[in-house]
């Protein structure tokens, strides 16, 4: 990964939207020691790759970001500020000679609480990196394994102070979850409930195919819902597709998996736990070629 | 909340130690927009309090956050680096004329696994800030509500990436649990298990008076060990206390609580879950005896 450009946004209803977006290197700090974000993981965020120029799904993005605030009791974020800003940055990124052979291009953009000794208004910001073109991890697969969250699958509805569903900054968790991958000699997670049902990756969206049927599990259940895995289920419209529960039992019958994220589109999975799993290579490319042709 | 003094603490093993602190105006941004700190909460912090010009329990804070960095698989920190910086912020912050009336100072540090695009070393701060005096709400004490951490009591031992005893930084739960109790009325929370085991505050430890025993949660249930409580424990020799499970059934039957943190010292709870308790004014003002006279 590398740092492209950085946005600090204005989110102050007394800024003049004209004047929200300020231009600083990467590399210098924007964020202080106080605000909310750092101290309490307290604020959310999306990231939405480009394509064609643009930012893709962004409109899935901007929907899921105000979701997400909601969920936290913040601020209804400036949805045209937003807008405004990641397509900016998109169209700046996708400047001839800004990427390197071998990169694409994605914007992460985030919001916090703002400063807990001065809380006037959210922190914001958007960044632009390069990471690694897809294609390879695309073909490759990777390994994952099955780990427990630890909450049963309605906390969403008998604890909402437990913030499933919302894509916060308070990720260490997911890192965790990550790292256990490693130890285990995984690429990537599975997560599932504590009462058994499957959820999603740290970092993506799952797809299963069962019994004919592609299928993930419903955001009632604490998941963040899939911008990319919507748009495969979409534009696969010749394909049997479900949002249904998957139980643990089910993942077992299962003979594809992908995990879907918006920077590497629909990744398929080699191997649960150790059993390998047969990549569909077919059909893996039909779902990018759609998610790559996306315009907006 | 007033912030007074702010370090940028240097962890990279190459910087002399004696070079390692910069003090910057704390409205300064001294944390970049890829730092894991601020993009998914991966990093972890201590708060002690001063009074008499030091950090009170420095060495059990220290202690903590070696511990927490250990359940974040982060670098372990350099404590004769931290304790300087610690002691030279509280030696700072009680010259006269920095404090107002009715405020007393606390140092809170925290360290990050540090930038996700440059992972040369973690990013560490020391910020000094004032806060009320607590003396009034020791003596008022707060209302509290019972609320569902969601976790099982064991998940520390089964699903250590839950990071469950770790003070992290990724506590927008811990917020939304405070924001849940103030919906309700109530100033506080008192998390327990998805199977009823009580655990401890957002931002406290819990004693509970049953019975005539003073008693906290053990920290194999994913609970902070409290560097406050411990002191009280620790000081009130002539009480019987013990580290023991507490169910909600036990609590029902608890005469007296206490949340107990750094920078509040022990406050009574004077009704949990709308159920008025009795404040126990004399026992508490031992308990804060003790731990106002604590000279580190």
């Amino acid at each position: 990964m590398r740092a492209l450009l950085l946005y600090r946004l204005e989110l102050s209803p007394d800024t003049d939207p004209g004047d929200a977006m300020m231009a600083v290197d990467p590399a210098t700090p924007i964020i202080r020691a106080t605000d909310l974000g750092v101290t309490r993981g307290d604020g959310v965020f999306e990231t939405a790759v480009v394509r064609h120029g643009v930012p893709q799904a962004l409109e899935a993005h901007l929907h899921r970001l105000e979701r997400s605030a909601a969920l936290l009791a913040l601020p209804a974020p400036p949805l045209d500020r937003w807008r405004a800003a990641v397509r900016r940055a998109a169209a700046e990124v996708s400047h001839p000679g800004v990427l390197r052979d071998g990169e694409i291009a994605s914007i992460k953009f985030a919001m916090t609480r703002g400063d807990e000794l001065d809380p006037a208004a959210p922190t914001g910001w958007v960044l632009g990196f390069a990471g690694a073109d897809p294609a390879a991890v695309r073909a490759a697969g990777v390994t994952a394994v099955v780990l427990d969250r630890g909450y049963r699958h309605d906390v969403m509805q008998t604890a909402p102070w437990l913030l499933q569903g919302a894509k916060s900054l308070a990720y260490a968790v997911n890192q965790a979850a990550l790292r256990e991958a490693a130890r285990r000699g995984a690429d990537d997670v599975v997560f599932v409930s504590a009462d058994g049902f499957v959820l999603e990756g740290p970092r993506s969206t799952l797809i299963a195919r069962i019994d004919g049927t592609l299928v993930t599990p419903p955001p009632e259940f604490g998941v963040l819902p899939g911008t990319t895995q919507g748009d495969v289920f979409a534009g696969l419209a010749g394909d049997r597709s479900a949002i249904v529960p998957v139980t643990r039992e089910d993942l077992r019958r299962a003979d594809a998996l992908w995990l879907c994220s918006s920077t590497r589109g629909a990744v398929p999975v080699r191997a649960l736990d150790g059993a390998p799993l047969t990549i569909d290579h077919e059909l893996t490319a039909r779902m990018n070629a759609v998610l790559d042709a996306r315009e907006d």
